[in-house]
């Protein structure tokens, strides 16, 4: 262990943007390397993503769904190639090679990945941001955690029916996978877990109402595992109303178009699931390298993931408009957007097929990122990326899910309910999970359903009204 | 479970204020009482105290060492007598028999129990607050901890060896058991959890210096286990500074008196343990009923925990200057300050005695309020509050403890070592929880030191830099 810069060396300096699936897997495939690689990411932790939403239901704390860098990378770090570092990366120049971190400082290397992922898109009604979070990060999910455990403790103060009922209404916009999961979740927490602990309110008098803009929840799904999710949520309570368009959103509720109709909800808790955008990074390095962005600003790569002109720049994850090829020697991003070209596309048995922002398939890029840059250093020809799409899960509530598989062991499997539940759990710790004992996060999991779940709903701040809604009125008499 | 407010009865209303030791005690202790209850908390959650620091060195996670008040209430508040709101209590109107809430709300009581806690002194020097925070609630935890793991994180991205170790130097202020318990647990994450995660810096060569102002660590203990602390500490690698004054904390270092000597530390991460004040509700409280406080903050009150010339109002735990008195039958304070009068009194023989600002103390507080109420009502005479001093623990780091007991059982009892540690553990878990399963409790701490106590370190926030510290310099380099 040195105290001070070690030498410079000639190793290819490589540097990795973003700890997330697809920066991991990159960094970790080129762990026996013969180059320099640095990692930087804006938090000191890997977040394993498909699990946040339990965090922001106050089901699991935040370290039995994510670790730090530095503990999962440790051999990495000491014994061979990597440099992890903390920081923003907040511009790129690409014709010096070098990116500046938003703290100023700099960083040059000779190949770069970027893995910035995604953040939230709000349609230009960027104002809807403060009064409706996304959950992307771990501290989205503290904050989406305190806004509900909180609107039932509000509501409890509340001797007005009205306002106590705007307490109890939850909104949540975009029945995708996290939408829907969501959804599930918050309504358990309603009618389960806090279900006896109130004297003036009645928990289960709180309605969770999940509003898309498409004609099915889980619209990349089949259409008839879309239906039995729909059926699934509409059992645990929820209120699908499928077809309706947001209109707008502000700190007293959410009006929506139902067709020809216009609706309002007065709401306090609003939750944002319907739109993501890439990492302003991407623009930055789309202006710095001349390569084009999408309309939700990622990046269009080249089938091996580089960007035009730009070998040394490899783009993987959310922030990435890529395609997957069956034939390694293409070349060339088909001429038109193939059909269902988007996020969540569902999938496309064409070839090439867009390859969706999933965490299956940020990890299979990062792979494919690493093993091309090994590839031009050797001076042999890269690879097109080709994803393998081994299906898609999403749990309603904790004892039901929707799975499609389209895995060679497999085949095409359509499945919903508990034992399909029970496979999503099993596939996560076992198909994504490789940064800690897999037994062992099955174990905390399970602990933490059966012992722990109700306590990750400890909120640390103490109770602060929201500017824009009415306090609550004197509360004349204490109880009865 | 009804979901409008009940219809008032004519019972009794007692309103109790803060969910700490002292309040959770009172309102259990109140259970099957013929009265209504209001309790009154500013977070959601009742904080075990003595592991907060802990959390606020990645060992444990929030919800180990905290509960959701309403589930630990939930038989209470569904079939009791129990009410649980969330609000902070900005001031009581004695006269008008109500309490204001800081969002305007308003309650009136009957009777009144007030456990509103501590909070931090900086002796005057209140500026020192933004750059030394002190340890009380779980954001304080929170925000000590990613002070911690972040100054590692820029002494990695630091190029000047001086500027580098202004980011590993880590001062606390303050021996007393918090102070001590931080210093322990900040070594062993430098010397032990850290130690193979970085590669340019080594954080072994991190210093962590306690500064404390009285010629010994553990004042409150006998002098002998004073002494095996402060060896056991400089063997983890604690530098202790006993006699010591500090005379100025800002976002560089600390300055301090060390006999005629003046010294000045580079260090970005002071913690405070030195001062503790009672909560601000006090003196608004002595405004309105005319009692008096102390230096602290801390109400004199009478013998059985009331006020003078309120016996209506009770005061307990940190926020109470309360004596411990062998005669049930005593009315009165004692004429002058006891010997020993403070925070942290060691144990006195002379009775009466001044009562320590420890969880025990509270607790036994609460319950003795709570009998004097119910003994008011049945118009009895009241008891006076007499303290049962088991003894002091404190850890020193993760494998050693010192123990100061005088308990029927054990007799006057010192210990330090290893199985002193032992002996803290079980003494936590069966003499002061009982707000969940024992077992449960032991066993998840024992998980969270064997396999996650790394991943307590994940911090939620993306790193910013301290606006009066120099940004890191261009890292020219990434990595060799």
């Amino acid at each position: 262990m040195t105290a001070s810069l070690p030498a410079p060396t000639s190793r290819p300096r490589v540097l990795i943007v973003g700890c997330g699936f697809g920066g991991l897997a990159a960094v970790q495939r080129l762990s026996r390397a013969d180059v320099d690689v640095t990692l930087v990411d804006r938090t000191n932790h890997h977040l394993f993503q498909p699990l946040l939403y339990q965090v922001a239901t106050a089901t699991l704390s935040a370290p039995a769904v994510s670790a730090p860098i530095r503990h999962v990378l440790r051999r990495q770090i000491r014994r061979g190639n990597l440099t992890v570092l903390q920081g923003e990366v907040a511009d790129v120049d690409a014709a010096s090679r070098c990116v500046r971190l938003a703290d100023g400082g700099r960083l040059d290397y000779d190949h770069l990945i970027v893995a910035a992922g995604a953040t939230h898109s709000y349609f230009g009604h960027d104002d809807w941001a403060a009064v409706a979070p996304g959950l992307k990060t771990l501290a989205d999910a503290f904050d989406i955690r305190a806004r509900v455990i909180g609107a039932f403790e509000r509501a409890e103060r509340c001797e007005d029916p009205a306002a106590r009922q705007a307490w109890l209404n939850f909104v949540i916009v975009g029945a995708g996978p996290t939408g829907v999961e969501l959804a599930g979740a918050v309504v358990e927490i309603a009618r389960h877990t806090l279900a006896d602990e109130f004297r003036r309110i009645d928990s289960r008098q709180a309605r969770v109402v999940l509003i898309e803009g498409s004609p099915r929840v889980l619209g990349a799904f089949d259409e008839a595992l879309s239906d039995s999710a729909r059926r699934q949520l509409e059992r645990l309570g929820v209120e699908v109303r499928t077809g309706c368009r947001v209109t707008a959103i502000d700190a007293d509720g959410v009006s929506y178009q139902d067709g020809e109709a216009s609706e309002h909800l007065p709401a306090h808790t609003v939750l944002w699931a319907a739109g993501v955008a890439a990492s302003p990074l991407g623009r930055r390095l789309a202006a710095t390298t001349g390569a084009t962005v999408d309309r939700a600003g990622r990046l269009e790569v080249l089938p091996d993931l580089s960007l035009p002109g730009h070998p040394e720049i490899s783009v993987i994850g959310d922030l990435a408009n890529a395609y997957s090829f069956r034939d390694p020697a293409t070349r060339e991003r088909p001429a038109a957007a193939a059909p269902g070209a988007g996020q969540d596309a569902a999938p496309n048995p064409h070839d090439p097929r867009p390859v969706p922002g999933v965490s299956p398939a940020a990890k299979q890029m990062g792979r494919t990122a690493a093993d091309n840059l090994l590839a031009r250093l050797r001076k042999a020809p890269t690879r097109a990326f080709r994803y393998r799409d081994y299906g898609s899960l999403a749990t309603i509530g904790r004892k039901a899910a929707v799975v499609q598989l389209e895995a060679p062991v497999f085949g095409h499997l359509k499945w919903s309910g508990f034992a399909a539940w029970l496979f999503w759990l099993f596939a996560h710790v076992f198909f994504l999970i490789d940064f800690r004992s897999r037994v062992i996060v099955l174990f905390h999991w399970a602990w933490a359903y059966w012992t722990f779940d109700r306590h990750a709903r400890v909120i640390a701040e103490p109770a602060t009204p929201l500017d824009a809604a009415a306090p609550p009125p004197p509360d004349t008499k204490p109880a009865a």
